[in-house]
């Protein structure tokens, strides 16, 4: 394999998926992965990161192959224990997981930025990839529901299993946040960018809305491809349908291609999709159809190993590539 | 038993053994230990308070019966996990033990007093009795050893495991400290107060440093009581033998006797310590010989019986006792 610099944007599961595939077809040394951070949270006065841990854990070998959080083969005596003093804790937190939490919030405590934290953790689990949040500033997602209550996006999430129908989401802290350090670099720099199958609301236009970042994607050299989180009408998990359907907006390809227009080259769909091709190929965007799915690793390597090859072959709209 | 208002000043392990062995020979509501707090440590980024959670986990039913720090039963996976992060760390921290630690830190970052949190603590733990700090100010005891080194408690305690000879203790932040809510009041309120077995440079003379404390004891209305951490020219456990000795003090009840002259009526010495016994009566201070090892829970209540029976026994050389 050709040597290309591949910068991935990523959520959580969707998008760890997605790079447990893609870093056996590309040297690891090569891949950099910005994450959301937008769904960070306080619990037990531990500096949480889900995203970045998920991708982290994934890329370091030790996520569990179905879970999409923790690590693999994890206790939770210390969580068991933790209910004497938080009786309605609702967040649950492996044992093993706990140490990198810990060791987060301690290096955080000493004013040390997220950035840092996260390439030591990651060295720390034997990740060559590059993984950095989007930005070093707080940013919090916050959830409106339809009946009017204001809720942290894990409240939401995790602890309402997305069920409240959402009427707004802001991102907290947003207009405020500069990329971390690298990210913007990475995007300039990479040869493809992927926009993995992650939820748009809850993870990837958090990241497209740190400045500067949705121009450094707009003005990329890359290659820019995404793979479809939803196939046949229905979003492959998650709460991506309902939210959709709340904007009034189809659950299909087409409607994400028109949340990342301009910043997307190349779309791969689900074959259950084919029918959008045509109405996709007129927003000027090339398409492949294959089997999205990923639930075993060999999924993940094959649709990995398709979008990069659709990556490669797809022309640039924006005139010749270097 | 006739209700009797109980105080015990309080270090780690020697104390707990006498605390498990009293709280059966009164009621639990009427005892009030008062806890050292200056080998109070910070680790892995957590507010550690080794001697309250000893008498905590003693006090709930919960401390191993031989390990003198900790949950019975508790794994430690969380910290074998944290090696990926610290591996130099030498302090040992249980799952179970983990989620104390984790409250305690949450709650003081919110700015809570130690002293609430640990009633916190001590309620969650089904603990009847009271439980406090003897101070909610910092206080770390600071250890300079022979060669110079200057070392913190727990570092020369438990990473070094106390083999460097001492030169100078000091209590950092001793002089600044006021008595946590309660202290001098339980000591004022009390009819008999205990010192326990705990060694006194490294946990009974902190909190009788911290200011108020010394008074308050030297004008208790209670017959003081204390038991005898040394036999037979040996400390019963830990560094207080060669502690005397670099002192040039021999390892006698009477070194002891002397440490607290005027704030203890009797001692509890040990059998094989009955030589002392003239000496000690000398100072005016009532004595009674016993095997005071307290191996198991049985010997702890035999212990505690003898300590409480003899507090009751002897008169006040300070004037009649109401």
């Amino acid at each position: 394999v050709a040597r290309q610099k591949v910068a991935v944007l990523a959520g959580g599961v969707g998008a760890a998926r997605l790079v447990r595939g893609l870093v056996p077809e590309v040297r690891a040394e090569d891949v950099t992965v910005i994450v959301n951070t937008a769904d960070d949270e306080t619990f037990y006065g531990l500096e949480i990161s889900p995203d970045l841990d998920t991708i982290v854990y994934t890329l370091g070998g030790v996520a569990p192959p179905r879970r999409g959080w923790g690590l693999a083969g994890d206790t939770t005596h210390a969580l068991e224990a933790a209910r004497r003093f938080w009786p309605d804790s609702w967040f649950r937190l492996g044992d093993g997981d706990l140490a990198t939490h810990l060791y987060r919030t301690a290096r955080r405590r000493d004013g040390t930025p997220l950035s840092t934290v996260t390439a030591e953790i990651a060295r720390a689990f034997g990740v060559r990839s590059r993984v950095l949040p989007m930005t070093d500033a707080p940013v919090r997602t916050r959830i409106t529901t339809r009946r009017g209550r204001d809720l942290a996006f894990q409240e939401w999430f995790v602890r309402r299993r997305a069920r409240d129908a959402v009427a707004r989401i802001r991102y907290r802290g947003l207009v405020r946040a500069r990329p971390a350090p690298g990210v913007v670099e990475a995007l300039r720099a990479a040869d493809i960018v992927v926009l993995p199958p992650s939820n748009p609301f809850t993870s990837l236009l958090p990241i497209l809305g740190v400045r500067g970042v949705r121009s450094a994607l707009a003005g990329a050299r890359a290659r820019r491809v995404a793979v479809s989180p939803v196939a046949g009408g229905q979003a492959i998990r998650g709460p991506l349908g309902r939210m959709l359907a709340a904007k009034g907006l189809p659950v299909s390809p087409l409607s994400l291609a028109r949340l990342y227009r301009g910043l997307v080259d190349g779309w791969v769909v689900d074959e259950s999709d084919r029918a959008e091709i045509p109405a996709l190929e007129r927003l000027g965007i090339a398409v492949v159809a294959a089997d999205v799915s990923m639930p075993t690793i060999a999924r993940s390597r094959a649709v990995a190993r398709l979008t990069l090859r659709f990556a490669r072959s797809i022309g640039c709209q924006r005139g010749p590539r270097t």
